[in-house]
C-alpha cells in the first residue's frame, strides 16, 4: 500500500488479479467485514448514504430494549444519553484534527451553519460580506441566504467561482463559507492555505466538511480553521440523516454565541432558570433534546471507523481512497476518451476527495448512464446538470470492486444500455 | 368509563377490586399490552419520557437491516424517507386536531420554535413584544431571547404570571407564546379562549404542546390557533429526543417564511438551485435532512397511539386519563392533608393535563421523596423548586397502577423512607 499511495495510485494496473493483490497488501482491508453490504452491489454511493455497519443493528437494538424499553428515563443519566452530544463529539474531533472540546454532535448540517454563520458574523460586526462559491452546497447557500434575510439585509452573500475564492477575500469579508470538497466535482479546497488567506484578510472561516469527514485527513487545528460543521452519513455511516457535528476552535468558544439557544446549550439546563446563560465551552453550541436512537446509530458508526483504523491513522485511510480514486480513474481512462466522458474531478490526490466524477453530454445521459449502471448493481449516482458521481469509501471498497464497476461501465457503454435505462423519475440524497 | 369520565372522576373508589374493576370496563386498557413495561414499575414519568412501544423495536430494525443495509441509498424514496416529514405529520394533525397538510415532524422543539418565532414576529411588524409567562419551560424562553438578541434588541419577551396572559394582550404584543399544559403544575390553559383573546388584540399565537399531543384532546383548528409546536417523545411514545413537530394554520402557509431555510424546505430541493424558494406548504417550515432512524420510532409510536384508539377518539383517551388523575388526588388527598403535600395541579379535569404535581417543604425533601418512590418502582419525578411530579399516560397505565402508587406512597411518608433516600446528584430531562 506504501507505494501504491506514494506514486499516487496504481497506474500499472492493467487485470482483476493485480486488484486482487493489492487488496492482500491492503492493511484496512479487514475493515470491510464489519459493514452490510449486500450482494451483488459495488457501492459507490458511500459519499451520500454510507453503508450499514454490522454493530449499528445490535447497537440501536441495545438502546431501544435496555436502555429505553427496560430503564426508561433512568438512561438520560446511566445510559450516558445527556452527554452523548459532546460524549460522540471528542470521538469526531479526533477524526478531523480537533481536541475533544472542541466538537458537538447535534441537529443538522443546515442547522448547525445557521448557528455558526451567526457567531461569526457576530464577531465581525464591521464586516457585510459572506463569502461562498456559486457552485455550493445549495442548503449552505439557503441557509446564508435566510440568515440575511432575517438579519435585515444589511449582509450580503457574495458568490464567486470556486478558483476565485482567495482572491475575493478582502476587507470586506466577514466570513468565508467553504465546502472542502465540492460535491460534483469532487475537487479539494486547501484548508489550510485558504484559511490562512481569510485571516490575512482578517475574515473567520467556516469549513463544510460533509465530504471530508471520515474520507481523508483532515486537520483542522493545523489548518487554524474557525469553524466548521460536518455530516453524519456520509463517510461516517451514521445512518440516513444522521445527526451532524460542528467544530468551533477552542480560542472563539468564549466568545461565541449563537441564536438558537436552547436549554441543552445552558449552563445549567436543569436548574430550569428563566434567563439563558451559555454553557462555558462548546457545549452552547447545542439547542435542543438530542435524536437518541439516531446518535446511537452515529456513535456506532464512529466506532467502527475508529475500530477498523485501530493503529493505523487517517492517513493510512487517506491513502487507500488516493489509491482507489487512481485506479478507477485510470482504468477508466480508454472509456472516457472514447465514450466522451469527461472527467470533472482533478487528478492529482491530494486536490481531490473520494469521489470521481464524470459530465457527460446533456443532463439525460449522464442520468441514464447511472441508472443503467445501478440495474447491473453498481451505485453511484446522478447530479445535475450532467454528472454521474462514484464515490470511494475506502473502509468497506476494494480494488476489485473498482476493477469489476470498470468492466460494468464498459459494458454498459458498449451495449449502450443507457438507452434502455428507464428515465424514470428518482429524486436522491446527497 | 362514561359515568366516570362524565362525573369528572371515581370519588367512590375505596379498594383495588374497584379499581380492578374501573380496569375491566375501560375500552383501552388492551393498549398496554401494546408497550414494553418492566416488571415491578409503576411509571408515571411518561409525560417526561413515553414508554416504548412493542412494535418499535421490528420497526427500527427494519430500517436498519433491510431499508438501509440492503437498499441503502435507494429507500430515501422506496421507502419513503424523503416525504417522511410531511407523512408523519399527517398522522400527528390526525390527533391534534389539525388538517394533513399543516404539520410537518422536523428538528427539535426548540428549533421549531424559533422557526415559528421568527415566523410569526415576521407577519406582525409593527409590535414588538412576545408576551410569555414566566413559568413557561425555560427552553421556550432561552429561544425567544435568543432570536430577540439576533434581531438587534428591539423586541421584548414579556413575562407575566400564567393567569395574566389574557389580560397582558395589547397592541403591543406580537405573539403570544403559551405552553399549553405547564410542565411544573401540570395546569391547562383554556386554548380557545385565549387564542380568541390574542386575535382580539391583534396578536399571533404560538402553543407549546409539549404535554397536550397525545395526552388529551388538542383541536388547534377550532381553537383557530396559529402556530403551534410539540414533543414526539412524552405522549407520542416516540422514543428519547425523538423529533419534534410543528403546525402552521392553512392561512398563514403562504406568506409564512423562516431563516432556517434548508434544502429541505425548497420548492424543489433536487434541483439543486443556487437560491432558496420556499415550497408552497407547510413543507417551507423544513430544514436539513430528517434524522430518519429516531422518526421511524416517532412513527411507530403514533402509530401504536392510532391503532390503539381503533374507533375511539382522542375524547375517549382524555376521559381516561381525567379519571386516573381523579383517582389518583382523591386517593391521595387524606395523605397530603397529613403530610403537608400542597396540590398544586388544578382539581377541574378540564383545567389540567395528565398530570398531578405536589408542593413539598423544600427541594430537597420533594426531591428525596420521589427518590424513595423510584427506589419502590414508582417512577415520578422532580422539579425545581420543591415539586413531585406524576404522569398519567392513558395508553398504558391502569386504576390499579394508581392504587398500588398510592399505597407506595402512604407506605414511604408513613416510614419517613424519604431520609434513607440518597441525595444523589441527578438530572433530569422534561
Amino acid at each position: 500500500m506504501k507505494n501504491v499511495a506514494q506514486s499516487g495510485g496504481p497506474n500499472g494496473v492493467r487485470s482483476r488479479e493485480q486488484c486482487a493483490e493489492l487488496d492482500a497488501l491492503d492493511r484496512l482491508a479487514p475493515a470491510r467485514a464489519r459493514f452490510k453490504l449486500p450482494p451483488g452491489v459495488i457501492y459507490l454511493d458511500g459519499n451520500s448514504l454510507g453503508a450499514m455497519p454490522l454493530v449499528t443493528a445490535s447497537r440501536v437494538q441495545d438502546a431501544l430494549e435496555r436502555q429505553w424499553g427496560d430503564r426508561l428515563i433512568a438512561s438520560w443519566n446511566d445510559a450516558g444519553w445527556v452527554d452523548l452530544p459532546q460524549r460522540l463529539g471528542a470521538k469526531i474531533a479526533a477524526l478531523v484534527g480537533a481536541a475533544d472540546d472542541e466538537v458537538v454532535v447535534a441537529d443538522s448540517t443546515s442547522v448547525n451553519l445557521f448557528k455558526l454563520l451567526s457567531g461569526a458574523l457576530a464577531q465581525r460586526p464591521g464586516r457585510q460580506v459572506i463569502l461562498s462559491e456559486r457552485g455550493n452546497f445549495p442548503t449552505d447557500l439557503y441557509i446564508a441566504q435566510g440568515l440575511i434575510r432575517q438579519l435585515g439585509g444589511q449582509h450580503e452573500l457574495r458568490l464567486v467561482e470556486r478558483q476565485d475564492l482567495a482572491a475575493g477575500l478582502n476587507s470586506e469579508v466577514a466570513v468565508l463559507l467553504a465546502t472542502q470538497v465540492d460535491y460534483r466535482s469532487g475537487s479539494r479546497l486547501d484548508m489550510a492555505s485558504l484559511t490562512g488567506a481569510a485571516h490575512a484578510a482578517g475574515a473567520l472561516t467556516i469549513w463544510d466538511l460533509a465530504h471530508s469527514a471520515g474520507a481523508f485527513r483532515v486537520e483542522l487545528n493545523a489548518a487554524q480553521a474557525d469553524f466548521a460543521v460536518g455530516c453524519g452519513y456520509k463517510y461516517l455511516n451514521g445512518g440516513p440523516g444522521a445527526p451532524a457535528f460542528l467544530f468551533v476552535a477552542r480560542r472563539h468558544q468564549q466568545d461565541f454565541t449563537q441564536p438558537l439557544s436552547g436549554w441543552f446549550g445552558h449552563e445549567q439546563p436543569f436548574r430550569f432558570e428563566t434567563d439563558y446563560r451559555p454553557a462555558p465551552g462548546i457545549a452552547r453550541a447545542l439547542c435542543g433534546s438530542p435524536p437518541i436512537l439516531s446518535m446511537v446509530a452515529l456513535e456506532a458508526g464512529v466506532d467502527t471507523m475508529r475500530e477498523a483504523l485501530a493503529g493505523d491513522s487517517m492517513a493510512a485511510l487517506e491513502s487507500k481512497a488516493a489509491a482507489l480514486t487512481t485506479c478507477f480513474i485510470d482504468l477508466v481512462a480508454p472509456l472516457a476518451e472514447e465514450y466522451q466522458l469527461e472527467l470533472v474531478t482533478p487528478r492529482a490526490p491530494a486536490a481531490r476527495g473520494n469521489q470521481v466524477s464524470y459530465a457527460l453530454g446533456d443532463g439525460e445521459h449522464a442520468y441514464a448512464l447511472v441508472q443503467a449502471l445501478i440495474a447491473r448493481g453498481v451505485v453511484g449516482d446522478f447530479r445535475t446538470p450532467n454528472i454521474a458521481r462514484f464515490g470511494f469509501a475506502p473502509l468497506y471498497l476494494r480494488f476489485v470492486d473498482v476493477w469489476d464497476a470498470v468492466g460494468h461501465l464498459r459494458t454498459v457503454l458498449a451495449n449502450r444500455e443507457w438507452d434502455n435505462a428507464r428515465f424514470r423519475t428518482r429524486q436522491s440524497v446527497t
